[in-house]
């Protein structure tokens, strides 16, 4: 293992997503020393999407890795320092914190936790094969592919709920399908996705493979009750069985959610000093590439603040 | 004056800066009736700047007049309908809002606010004539181009403070310009300005003009006390003497701060139901366009979920 350095640098950013480079970006531009980690390669999930068409300034659309190659160039030119090591440990606490890879441990004035969220996958024959050809997990990314297209979402909490009643603005055809008699969700959402005309429900039942050709055509759903099984047919499929947030963070002194996002305030700060989480690992209404921007721009500025006052 | 149609519109914006164009690029692609009212052109502050940086998404800087022009054809693109003409009233409560200009009056279910911010101008000679060619009305922006120059901030509240601490890292010289005796600050800003060794102090001073030739080469500053006449030499003069917020839309009901910007929660939801602000007329942390295309994707997507439950 190499200690980089004995002298702690500016900040530390945990995730090259959207909110990381975003953070990158501001924090080396403003003449912070920055080191960025990331386990995978630039971009985060947004790297994966096919085409981003919701991100302001691209009218015509922009390859998500096109454009995540573009946000990390961006941070690369004002001098932020990469390195493409899994972070294993954090310490979060004191004035100066530590981050630590199989190949380093770096020290850092402030840390950004920006590692994004993890949907839950349904593990099943398909859904990885299809991904990006059938298989979403952003209704608000993706319910305009599927105009008067039928979708499949799964899923019995209010995230599935919700962008289920969102889908019948596109979709001829929505089928809820969750494992369970009962919705795990609030009564409002629950009575709208009952109420809606173009939502069908498949309760008790367990979706078992998704399948097609080059794309998908449908979903095989099978029955607990009774054991039978369905092909509902689609074009689309979205799963929201629920996301994973930063859990692992929790550990190191990190308030976190119900649902495992880390909990911020206005000012991207959370409960540690010098610390501060952007983008879709924490508690937000929305996780989008245009709001982990936002996110970012501010963990930059105020931790630049913090490190002012110090 | 002509009346669109008694039918409500789902959406009005009132702003097509940033925050608003990016409103109306996710509203109009979750298939909502968008209307974008803007008295000038499209882009607000943003497409007046010669060079933005920190946008991500451009690693060798864009255009502040192409990047707006782009979010702007983005949001034509998916429909949303523009309409060049000054706001002159609106009525928000209830159900129904009403949005009117010169040439009409229209309905809509939802009111997006972003119409942005105004910075109080000097409005001496030079001010104008130097904008964007040594005067710049933010330091997270425009620092970076003044590296190891001198520069003058013109300002005594915390926000001039700040970001005369903050230009310290780039330039070689800050000069702080104040009207009174004492700053009307946070005892920690005043604190770290006096402190800092590269701010210089003028207090009592008022600015007179801004000199130059093809770009700013120095203020022209009065000592209040003994009327005497010093030329302050600089390549960069920094505006921070106040900010007008949405003082106007008080009138129609929404909370505003002491400092006029529209209270939000983190949904930009203000407190009338289905009135929502986004970009620098909220009161923020942060006013950048990477901010305001946060504010105004989540504007958007909560106003489609508060039009869908309603």
């Amino acid at each position: 293992m190499q200690k980089t350095s004995d002298q702690p640098l500016d900040m530390a950013i945990v995730g090259a997503g959207p909110a990381g480079l975003t953070a990158a970006i501001y924090a080396a531009r403003s003449g912070l020393m920055v080191a960025v980690f990331e386990s995978a390669g630039p971009g985060g999930k947004a790297a994966l999407t096919d085409r981003i068409d919701n991100y302001p300034g691209f009218p015509s659309g922009a390859s998500g890795f096109e454009l995540m190659n573009d946000f990390y160039q961006q941070a690369v030119n004002v001098g932020a320092q990469f390195f493409f090591e899994e972070v294993r440990d954090v310490s979060l606490e004191g004035d100066v914190k530590k981050v630590r890879t199989p190949e380093r441990e770096l020290l850092a004035r402030t840390v950004v936790v920006a590692s994004g969220a993890r949907q839950r996958a349904l593990d099943i024959p398909g859904e990885a094969a299809f991904q990006g050809r059938g298989v979403s997990q952003c209704a608000t990314c993706d319910a305009p592919f599927f105009k008067e297209k039928r979708v499949v979402v799964i899923g019995g909490k209010n995230a599935a709920l919700e962008e289920a009643a969102y889908l019948t603005r596109f979709a001829s055809r929505v089928t809820l399908v969750h494992r369970r008699e009962e919705f795990r969700a609030s009564p409002a959402a629950v009575a709208e996705v009952r109420q809606n005309p173009k939502i069908d429900l498949r309760l008790n039942c367990i979706p078992k493979s998704i399948v097609g050709n080059d794309k998908v055509t449908g979903v095989e759903v099978e029955n607990r009750l009774d054991g039978s099984i369905e092909l509902v047919p689609c074009e689309g499929v979205f799963v929201y069985i629920g996301t994973q947030g930063g859990a692992n963070f929790a550990a190191a002194g990190l308030e976190i959610d119900s649902s495992g996002y880390i909990k911020t305030d206005a000012s991207m700060g959370t409960n540690i000093p010098g610390v501060y989480a952007a983008g879709d690992i924490r508690t937000t209404v929305l996780r989008q590439v245009a709001t982990a921007v936002g996110d970012g721009a501010v963990a930059a500025v105020e931790a630049e603040r913090y490190l002012r006052k110090k």
